[in-house]
């Protein structure tokens, strides 16, 4: 018995009125190295190393890789940057596809200290250039497909990294080496063994992605370790993941670090199936052949299976797990996918919560509802994941809750420990985005009586197509950039294959005249051919008396176009 | 571009080199209430309620509980506290069956802030007595099946708690009312929508429980809320659990809080089902009644369940999960389990860990083996859990590991967030246990080639009954206090149905007679039934020539007795 009972407050007296109290829960139960470590998703890896060093982690055309094939090729790469001064407080990029360097540059990299950053491959050099010099990148892993874009990228950029070639032995690619560096000669000088760093702290960031959030300029959005690790396990559980599943890589993996299910599968030992290309017919010879349990996408690649030829087509013997997220599933994909052996999970989510935060939880209930009750509960967004705090509608002045009624639009705010560290280098940004104590997702929804939330529109006018976002004002602005063009809108047009795509609404100068495949081709020289309008209407932009553009209407016409 | 950049090192200098440098990802990257809250498995309840509000939490007897009224009373129980003003620093103490009162503690408790002490409910009153008063109780909820224990140890402690009797409605027990409290209504005073408070930091405590340990002075190990966070996460994924498990209550909740299972299931929305009494024929039951998918508990569960008439008995049409612990599980007992139904995993773990922080992770490879063989892979303790970040087996001394040869004897030690955060007003002890940055067990184990631990004997002579440690030396001091004893030592026997009994070696003064009986009856006077000695042997003790007696020598006498 301690000295602290002696005076410790009496049963009947309220806790605050005794100044002399300790605590005794308070008192000699510190953090030490045996009781308290950072959260980090390597160890993972290290676990499942251990664990199950024979199961196979990553298939990729004819190679295998093991457990502990792949932690010991992670160290390897580890030790091989560590070599060249790259830690804490670094950034190496990558522009990888979903082969197996990318997977083992997720944790190769963050073993140094160092931060991943994941180009999206479909982006053009000048935006890429703009990454690289923000991030202040000091390595960058490329692989050759994308060597004339990231050429020319390099050319453009300020900053002169540690260049490393990347040389895919199944799927080989003709695009020259940027520099004489190897990434298997690279890898290989690394010490399979190497003592890989923990992070000092939890808080500690592990990737950048950039978003073109609400203006034409990317923002990096910054994950540190402790949000990874947790991202780990509720994934698994959202996911419905048992031990050993095995997970076809349709969804990019510089996709929110692929929703960070490049981490998860460590947390139950499965295995990755990669992909460098989607493809109706090896994704069906994959699943058959791999027993794959689980794979996601953008409803795109649902409809890319499903309008396959049936000589691409494979019977599904087994359940297979499909995690959409991007726009939600239309009654008719849903049926169609059930009926070809899918189930189909809608989840929801930004790039500022690690991907997927927000799940379309089934409800028992709902069974017994008809096929388009069904569909339009399973349109909802939904709730919260496992290790999200909290999910709601406000109304962003006020910053109080919307009623529950279906009906009263707000905007979608998040909090929690999946919510990203906030905008590399941005303060401004990142205050913004945290005001009030909550993450302002800039999309606007509604909440229903039983909690989940529905998406109604994006309160910032991005276009989301084939699962990438795509700023309205990007476009704009290079529209606008046309000596002939007077005023211009862009906004999002349904697209069954798409999901959306870009529809320009432009207003010429008097007596100015311009064609519709000219101004498509104008916007192909300034941007990303995904980000180029598929529709040019020329017409008077409708704006508010304040001269605000009235983008609800226009988003009417897109669909008649 | 921020102006950081402009002060950042070249590619090729190494980071440490440039003084001026500052980390942009440690920079203006701060923790805010937007994207950092503790973790705590009370948000997990939280979120089920949210939900899945109409799914069945807890069954008992006839009576039903959704996740929306576990949660309201949960928050009225918690109100009530606050009313009496039990918060951060205060202990509440439970000796409660596994009924939902005891499930609410578990959550109404953390949720003002103080602490859940569970008193094993087969103590006797001087251990309960100490207990009450080194926890300094503020409130004690205790069933009326206890009251004549509880009543005795009321007398003897120094602390004057709050009493709340606890009167099961479904099985009305007759122990006298101990106050004017009774649970119920204070339960229905507190208000439903009552505003939990969030823990200030997560390393803050939320449970606490007394071990017998290496001497009859139980020590009380500390919780915090992150570390039953990540049970829960743990347990979900090393049991597979996917959503909506049931979970039969065989495992005492007062034992290392039900190895957190009572938060873990939140994690997966699971129904909980009660169990005041663990009777063959109610177990069978309850399980092919409710479809009960998960159980856990000592090896004499499954004793008890295999060995029960068959008239007790009823075929289960589905797989069952078994969760034990406590004992390797022998060759037979497994085959047989396997034959009626159930999956068993073999878990280990301590007090101090929380429970299960090892889990023997079953390898595909082994089902081609001979049942003899598979058995001794299950034997073996295993493997750390996902949330354990290592485990070793070391020499405790030069705290260097043991050859990994299934042979050298080593101690078992933890390092993680799923370690204690000490012994409460016990820094003596703390800082012993976590001597070296680990967790020193106490148990001696070997370290096999596949990194499976497994347990060759227990350095403290602990003995393991029904589940339930019982500490040699406390026995010894009962024993020792008889006039009539000359030397003793108490050390384990195996047994068939509680996996060990305490068996005593005593020698005599002189002259002196006593019969097994009348020490057997000697025993009982001084401590709880399940401690007292089943068997006595009269003979010299052995020694060695230091003094130190040699429980080697009497185990292996004691098999023979």
């Amino acid at each position: 018995m301690s000295e602290s009972h002696a005076s410790a407050p009496r049963v009947s007296a309220p806790y605050a009125s005794a100044p002399m109290y300790v605590n005794p829960y308070a008192t000699h139960l510190d953090k030490t190295p045996a009781n308290y470590q950072p959260l980090t998703p390597i160890v993972l890896l290290e676990r499942a190393a251990a664990i199950y060093p024979d199961h196979v982690a990553v298939i990729h055309g004819n190679a295998r890789m093991t457990y502990r094939e792949f932690f010991a090729r992670t160290r390897q790469l580890a030790c091989a940057l560590s070599q060249r001064f790259i830690g804490p407080g670094d950034t190496v990029s990558v522009m990888l596809p979903n082969i197996p360097a990318m997977l083992e540059a997720h944790y190769a990299i963050p073993m140094t200290g160092a931060v991943i950053h994941s180009i999206n491959t479909r982006l053009d050099a000048a935006v890429i250039a703009f990454q690289l010099d923000h991030a202040n990148t000091k390595v960058l892993i490329t692989d050759r497909e994308f060597s004339p874009v990231m050429k020319e990228a390099l050319k453009l950029a300020k900053v002169r990294p540690i260049i490393i070639d990347c040389h895919d032995r199944e799927f080989p690619q003709t695009g020259e080496a940027l520099s004489s560096l190897d990434y298997e000669v690279f890898v290989s000088n690394g010490d399979p063994e190497f003592k890989w760093r923990m992070p000092d702290d939890e808080w500690d960031a592990i990737a950048l992605n950039y978003t073109s959030g609400t203006t034409g300029n990317p923002k990096g959005v910054v994950y540190h370790h402790r949000g990874a690790a947790l991202m780990c396990y509720s994934n698994t559980v959202s996911t419905s993941m048992l031990k050993h599943p095995v997970y076809l890589w349709t969804l990019p993996m510089f996709h929110c670090n692929g929703w960070c299910f490049p981490w998860s599968l460590s947390t139950v030992a499965g295995t990755h199936v990669c992909l460098r290309w989607v493809r109706a017919t090896s994704v069906y010879d994959l699943i058959t052949e791999h027993k794959v349990t689980h794979l996601s996408g953008a409803p795109i690649v649902m409809a890319t299976l499903l309008n396959a030829p049936e000589a691409e087509k494979k019977p599904i013997g087994h359940k297979v797990q499909f995690i959409t997220a991007g726009a939600p599933p239309p009654a008719a994909l849903l049926g169609a996918m059930t009926a070809a052996g899918f189930d189909v999970t809608h989840v929801y989510g930004l790039t500022e919560t690690y991907g997927p935060a927000v799940v379309n939880e089934w409800q028992a209930a709902w069974n017994a509802a008809s096929a388009d009750e069904r569909a339009q509960k399973q349109a909802r967004q939904g709730v919260r994941y496992p290790a999200l705090e909290a999910l709601t509608v406000m109304d962003p002045v006020t910053m109080t809750q919307v009623p529950a009624d279906g009906e009263t639009l707000g905007e979608v705010m998040f909090r929690g420990n999946i919510v990203m560290k906030g905008y590399l280098n941005n303060k401004a940004a990142t205050d913004e985005a945290f005001e009030g104590g909550w993450f302002h997702s800039g999309d606007l929804g509604v909440l229903y009586p039983d909690g989940y939330v529905q998406l109604k529109d994006r309160s910032k006018d991005i276009i989301i197509s084939g699962g990438e976002n795509i700023s309205s004002i990007e476009v704009e602005d290079a529209i606008y950039s046309h000596p002939a063009v007077l005023s211009c809108a862009v906004v999002a047009r349904p697209d069954e294959k798409w999901g959306e795509t870009p529809c320009a609404f432009v207003e010429l100068k008097p007596g100015a005249t311009v064609t519709k495949d000219e101004m498509i081709a104008w916007c192909l020289e300034r941007m990303a051919r995904y980000k180029a309008p598929r529709h040019i209407v020329f017409a008077p932009v409708p704006k508010t008396s304040t001269g605000k553009v009235q983008k609800y209407v226009l988003r009417e016409l897109a669909k008649q176009v």
